[in-house]
This record gives C-alpha cells, structure tokens and sequence, in this order.
C-alpha cells in the first residue's frame, strides 16, 4: 500500500541507523513526520546532519523537540565525562553497558514520539534500535520494544479505543555492515550523517570513539568506503 | 523499615493527589526525591505550590523537569483550548477521554522518573494516578501501571542486572474522599495544594472546572471543609 494517508513518525538522530531508518519508511510509501531530540547531548552537530537529512528527504514536517536531559546527567553523553577511545570491537561488545549509555534514554524518546503521534493521528513509529552491533544498551532489545509497544496501546486514546501502535524497528536484528548495504541501496547519503560521538565539526569525525570504529568497520565489511571524512581512521 | 537507604522519587504536581502520595511514602519511611514537570501547563501555580510542598515536607532533593509538551501540542491543559467549566459528576464521569488528557503524559513524566531514579540509584517511584474519579485518563489504570512496570526493567541498567523498579499508586483505587482523609490523617496541608486548571492566584481556586468539581465533592463526602479559597463554590 502506498498511499497519502500513510503516515509515520521516525525518529532521526541524525546518525547512520536512523538516516536508514527514515530512507527504509519512506519507501515504503510513508510520508515521515520526522522527531529529532535536542536533549543536551556533547555536540549539536547530528542535529544540524538531521536537519539536512529531513530536507534533503522532504520529510512532512520535522520537530526538533527540547529536552534536556542534563537536568539529571548519568551518562558519557550529556555529563562531563569522558567517552572511551581506541577500543577494539571486543572491547566494545564485551556485553556491558557503556559510559555512554543515557538512562532510560529510549523510553523517553518513544514515549515523547507515542504523545506526538498520537496528536497527529498516526500510529506508526519508526526506531533505529540495533540489538547486534551494541548489544550493551538494555533499552535497544527486542523485548524492550515488545513492552513499549504493549504499553502504548494502554498509554492512549487510540489504544483504549481498540487501535494499535506499532513501533517498527527495521535494523534491530542487522549487523552494522547489513544496515548499510540497505541503506547505500536506498540511496543514504551517509556523508551527511554524524556517528561519532567527539566530531571535530559536521564533516569531519574522530575515527576512535566506540561509535566511529564500529561505523568503519561496518562500511569494511560491506566492501564500501565511508565518505565520511575522518581525523583518525585505522580501517 | 525505615531506614536512611531506603529512598523513593515522588512525581509531585503540587496538586491533592500527588502532595497526599508524597505523604504516604514519606510515612512509609522513604527519603523522598521529589520531581515536577514544568511542561507548558497552563499555568506554573501548581509549580509553585509543590515548591512550597516540597520545602515543608524537608524532601532531599526537588528537581523541577523542564520539557515543554506544547511543541506538540493537543491538549487543553497545553493548547489554547477552553476547559470545561459547571460540569456536573456524571458529565465529567462519562468515561469519555476528556479535552484536559495530554497525550502520552504520564509516559512521559514516568520515563523521565525513570531515568532520574536510575542516576540516583533509587527503584522506588511514587505517582498519585487514580482510576476511579478520572476513569477518561487511559494512562492512569492499573494495567498502564502494570505495563511500565515491566518495561523499567526492560530499559535500564538496574533492570538488566536482575533488579526490578516498584511504581507505587497508592492511591489507585480510592475515591476523591478516600484520598482525603487519608491525606488528613498524615497532615497534608491541602490548603498548600493547587488542584484547578483555571486558578485566579496560587491561592484563589475557580471552582467550576472538572477538578474543582471533584475535588470540592470529594472535601464533601469525606465530611471536612476544603481549606483552599474559590472564586465559586457551589458545594
């Protein structure tokens, strides 16, 4: 079905995930109300890179919703500590939750993203949540999104009047180097994307931070080359 | 037990219900962490009221959480939509959702609970949701309760280590007048309390709108007089 009444809400980092996320909902025939967090995360550059996505992909609308979440710190990403560098993938993927790890990040994400879709009468939601690549983070797994979307039926008007939400997650089973072969596929401009979590500006990333080793890594084994450009890249 | 480990966070609007909440833990023995949601009400008196309940109750900690819900907008207590006022209780009970609902609020107050409860260590959340007197609310029924509850462990660090979030309601399934005298048995100050959606002053409540309605019927079944001042009182 592709239609003018087929709506989503996609959240958009900003990053390599939800850039493929938006391009994987748009064909298939939605027309994407696009949800970026401006949450007091270390750098503004992912969200300049998902404002030019959203144009670039002429999304419906896109809100860039405040919410600051150093109001209670807790984490690598909006407190004052420092994020891990030059980890080898074992080291990143050895099952514990990282520094970088926000608490109840996504839980907040989607309930904001449920309450503006709700408002604009539309029960598809798109998340780019990935259970292979970082398995660490307890709020990206199949059973978590399991009960968000179970709670967003009893959390609604739309739920208690019979109807569903559904809350898509099309990478979470993929590895990084599968994600981006759909997405090159779809036609991804990942130069415009922001993995990485210390950028040195918009184009121009770490190479060494957990978030670009495992983005550089993923494009090798794709048989791609990143056009991202990078101050330190040992791929 | 009482102990000083044993600490909750208490969502504190400043109105009756949650200022009766915050005394019910706080008689349980907990240190309380009390958190107000400054989200674009219609008015911040209710903000200043659970100051004031806050400070007299020698809480730990008071953390007003900015997040504007009227980027979004669809609610009359966020949107420039007119309350309803002279309702009588079967009007308000009609177990329609009524225009004062905020989509996926309470979702997203305990999302942020959440994550500030798991920076502080702390598994023990309080809410004064209640089924009974505001049935219309889908996010204030046991089974939403039940489902976030699931989800805290599903979302969190604490959670994916074995441990497990309490969401307490103690006031879940008593009526207004219930409420009440419990709430006067532990000391509540309810003339502190902001309830009205349209309150002249911190101190001047309307006394028209469906929580003025039901809370002064409430003051009158369980057989005291209401300490806060109305423009209008018809009971």
């Amino acid at each position: 079905m592709s239609g003018i009444n087929k709506k989503a809400v996609v959240l958009l980092s900003g990053g390599l995930d939800s850039s493929t996320v938006l391009a994987i909902a748009k064909s298939n025939g939605y027309e994407i109300y696009a949800i970026t967090f401006d949450y007091g995360q270390r750098h503004t550059f992912e969200i300049e890179a998902a404002k030019q996505i959203a144009i670039t992909n002429n999304v419906k609308k896109h809100l860039i919703f405040k919410i600051n979440l150093r109001q209670y710190g807790g984490s690598a990403l909006t407190d004052d500590i420092d994020v891990p560098l030059n980890r080898c993938e074992e080291e990143i993927s050895d099952g514990k939750i990282p520094v970088t790890y926000v608490p109840a990040r996504n839980t907040i994400f989607l309930s904001i993203a449920l309450g503006w879709a709700e408002t604009l009468d539309v029960s598809d939601i798109f998340i780019g949540v990935n259970a292979i690549d970082y398995s660490g983070y307890p709020d990206c797994r199949p059973q978590f999104i399991k009960a968000f979307e179970k709670l967003a039926g009893l959390a609604t008007k739309l739920g208690s009047e019979g109807g569903n939400f559904k809350i898509h997650t099309p990478l979470i089973k993929l590895k990084k180097s599968e994600i981006i072969k759909k997405g090159i596929k779809l036609g991804v401009d990942y130069g415009k994307t922001v993995t990485c979590y210390s950028p040195k500006s918009i184009d121009i990333s770490c190479g060494k931070c957990d978030a670009c080793v495992l983005r550089l890594k993923g494009f090798k084994e794709a048989g791609f080359s990143d056009p991202k450009a990078y101050a330190d890249n040992k791929f």
